[in-house]
């Protein structure tokens, strides 16, 4: 029998592109004009109220007489997302497609690497290699931040050594207002680099009234969807387990309610709720027992638990915590190694408000000390290392022996937790990531081709065939609003939080007490790359709820499926 | 843009099978005489010596004149493995097509049921709702083991109350060697009901010379493929963790193994050959010290290490700690509850061997409680609930402190710990599984039907395409040899450990040091159903290693790929 490896095979793959973008596109002003946040504007002054940008299909190819190559720098900034490879890709391929002699340019291990004049030619042999894979391992990424003066004049030193026109940068909505601030820089000392941004994240916290999704937010729900599936259906095969899933994601829970809405699990906590109606860890564990009793009543000793992993920054007390062990850690880090692993929690509880302090000698000593010893680059608390879903298991166990005394409750407990992250961010890309991505990559050369900067390329009507897909360009700081940060405001791109009145949140609010009642487990499956559109070309039910389509309408299209 | 759910979808494929099973087949004796263990006889007096028996084409319909309808019982015995429903809708299939007349029990809850006369009968409409989909959930499965005379006896009653003419036990090892038994009781009392089993396990154990594989192995296998190489691209891209992922997997390392071929980790560690060369936990914590200074001195400071579940019971010591551990507590289960938590560790190193206790003490304490607190249903320590990945993780991070302390190391070490197990065990078959598991339900069907007992339904020549797999069926006391189990000899099916002559041992083993050094990831994303068949359709690297092929010779045949 033939044989061959699926990640060979899909580098062949050929991504599905709106049909604007099958040749050089016309990059127009559009004429919808959107509501901007004056506020914003003292803060870029140069690039603040630019307008909106549509790319149309070119009729013609007069327009573009006598082209000339364009040199263009691209890097990856902060976590992984699927796709990244295929934004690159797209870049090239548009930028080759433009003027063979254009070059692109990879910045090695990100920001950094920009910093310090790392820098790899792409070339189609490279390009090739990567094409429709997983992970940023072709040019690496880092979580450096380009904020300061210094850094914009390094950057523009080696974007001159490479006699680049355009600088292209693919991160989250962090990395994306550093190029607005780069683009503002380059803009008011008449610099002549152009600045392109590009929405990753797996988070799907990155989007707005413009940007529709970020990339890589499709695929990690899949891979997320196919595990949860897969240990709901052991957990309904054996009737013995509850299953407590943590979710990668800091702050927003788009992530696990996307899940949700895939697999229908028994109970999904969504932080934005716990946050909008000032729940404690207490709240949601005796709301946990609830659902426990009720179903052991049933006869259902198993069950299965979505837990966001930002869900520690929601809770109020433990929000408090966090952010005075952070401070106390700062003011504290010299001294530290001085303090003897028995005596570290007292040591910094005597730092804490009482309050805080209370709860932090309250918690599990193994919880306390990841809070307290395990600190990511910049001195802060690991979220990621927090094993809330630990903590929620032994706050529950206490609760039902509590209920058990009682007379309340009489079933068996048993529980396995879990924590899904490192398994979906290197995910080889979805279809839709796929060509979401390259679609993005092609975007964003057709945006520095056409000369323009400050603007993040953006591909939208993402519910609909590809062919069908809109790209645009949307001013960087048109995403902006004001935010405190380190006690000064700043204009930065809105994170989007799960919004609980919107389509997505109400729909799960609706179905939640029949999921928690019996069994509606959906098993979604692993990615497919190759059977009917219908199935391996969709994107999320987020979007889809988004865009007033309910996810219980199947069609079967008119293809054959077989 | 169509929509379709994927698990909705998938019950409409069809299964390949062999061109043998396309109508009723003749069940022949074999020319292939198999050697024996005679001293399995004194066990099985009434069905030692049964010969193996082949299905061929059947070319002509005379033979089976006037067939009468045939009713058949089911169970699932054991842990769940992907294709299990697929078992059953072969038998089913295969006493429809024999006669639309014949009937189909399933027993609720495994062995368990059958005992408690729980069953329901298994019409079109279940098992069309079932069809190539994950888990057990049909009719469930529990780990009641029959194997005593009452119990023989309340099955035949049940039997007899359903009028059966056959029961087909599927499960692993010790569930066939149950339906041995039961095989060998009827016989030798005269009782007609004929007995077949079906071989299951993820684990990969019940293979011999006449069993190629257990079902569910390949699939497993390719969904911890899929995290791993997802991990492994994450690792490669971030530059600065070390993953440690612990496989599922009670005593054979079969899993671990084939993900390895899978992956290309930098280390895999085998429990086979750790037993078989009698090396401690610090020795592999020193050999993997080894391989993280090398990789750190060549810049990378980051990797993958495999580690199976089972390897607990090889390492000597933790295995005689666990054994006098399951003594200490079966004698003492009554008396444990009046020890206090802070003393339960001093209290039952007290019992132990001094070798023992001075182990178990210095475990780290989450371990230590581990141990000793969780029990298995029948009171034994619960393998899959120790951390052992945890462990040699803590214990690595001291020897690589040790050699920084004398100057041999100076990397950063950052560890993340990852236990795949309840994610694979009920996903969706592969292609290959949900063939095999439908083909081995026919096979098992046509045994019944022509009148064997005592045998296990077996399909042969894997690696080859579906339509050339051979359907066999091996008689039970074949596969077994004498151990001793609780002090007293018995004849069982015999476990296959993972060979290190083997060829995918031997494989591994020239590979490995290659695979440590450098970067050698692959990755093989989600399992693939509809794309082509040279992707879609193959079996493990284990199996194709075992017949002579080459894993790194792929060919692309003569389909159309996209």
């Amino acid at each position: 029998m033939s044989y061959i490896r699926l990640d060979n095979l899909r580098k062949h793959y050929t991504p599905q592109i709106p049909k604007v973008l099958e040749s050089l596109p016309r990059v127009e002003v559009s004429t919808n004009y959107a509501p901007i946040e004056e506020s914003v504007s003292a803060f870029f002054p140069a690039t603040f109220g630019l307008p909106l940008l549509e790319l149309k299909e070119n009729f013609s190819s007069e327009e573009l007489s006598a082209p000339s190559p364009l040199n263009v720098g691209v890097l990856l900034s902060g976590g992984q997302a699927p796709g990244g490879h295929n934004v690159i890709a797209g870049i090239f391929d548009a930028l080759k497609s433009y003027h063979p002699a254009s070059s692109l340019f990879g910045f090695l291990m990100g920001p950094g690497g920009l910093l310090k004049n790392q820098v790899r030619e792409l070339t189609a042999d490279v390009i090739n290699a990567y094409r429709n894979s997983g992970g940023f391992d072709m040019i690496g990424s880092d979580r450096t931040k380009l904020e300061k003066k210094e850094d914009f004049d390094t950057a523009l030193k080696v974007a001159h050594g490479l006699k680049l026109h355009a600088l292209i940068i693919i991160g989250g909505d962090d990395s994306n207002t550093n190029a607005a601030l780069l683009a503002e820089y380059c803009k008011a000392i008449g610099d002549p680099l152009r600045v392109i941004g590009c929405p990753k994240t797996i988070d799907g916290d990155l989007k707005n009234a413009w940007i529709e999704a970020s990339f890589g937010f499709d695929t990690c729900a899949k891979v997320y969807g196919e595990l949860i599936g897969n240990i709901q259906r052991d957990c309904y095969s054996s009737r013995k387990y509850w299953h407590f899933i943590k979710l990668m994601g800091r702050s927003a829970s788009h992530l696990t309610l996307e899940c949700a809405l895939m697999t229908q699990p028994n109970v999904a906590i969504i932080s934005e709720e716990i946050a909008a109606h000032n729940r404690s860890l207490g709240d949601i564990v005796s709301q946990l027992a609830d659902v426990v009793v009720m179903r052991s009543e049933r006869g259902m000793d198993f069950g299965s638990v979505l837990i966001p992993e930002g869900l520690v920054e929601f809770v109020p007390k433990m929000r408090l915590l966090i952010a005075e062990l952070n401070k106390v850690l700062a003011e504290n880090a010299h001294k530290l190694h001085l303090v003897k692993r028995t005596q570290i929690l007292n040591y910094l509880a005597g730092k804490l408000s009482e309050e805080s302090a209370s709860f932090f000698l309250s918690l599990p000593k193994e919880m306390a000390y990841q809070l307290s010893m395990e600190r990511d680059p910049h001195g802060n608390v690991q979220v990621s290392r927090i094993e809330i879903e630990e903590l929620i298991v032994t706050m529950l166990k206490k609760e039902l022996e509590k209920r058990r005394k009682k007379g309340e409750y009489k079933g068996n407990f048993s529980a396995l937790t879990h924590f899904f992250g490192y398994e979906g961010r290197c995910s080889m890309p979805s279809n839709f990531d796929a060509s979401y991505c390259y679609s993005l990559g092609r975007t964003a050369s057709y945006l520095a081709i056409a000369g323009h900067s400050g603007y993040m390329a953006a591909v939208r009507n993402l519910v609909n065939h590809p062919s069908e897909w809109q790209p645009a360009g949307i001013p960087l700081t048109l995403m902006m609003h004001l935010e405190e940060r380190k006690g000064a405001l700043k204009a930065v791109i809105k994170k989007s939080l799960v919004d609980i009145e919107g389509a997505p949140f109400r729909y799960f609010r609706k179905h939640r007490h029949e999921w928690a009642e019996g069994i509606s487990y959906h098993y979604p499956g692993p990615i497919q790359y190759f059977g009917p559109s219908a199935v391996c070309d969709n994107t999320t039910i987020t979007l889809r709820l988004e865009n007033h389509l309910d996810p219980e309408d199947e069609e079967y299209g008119s293809e054959t499926l077989f």
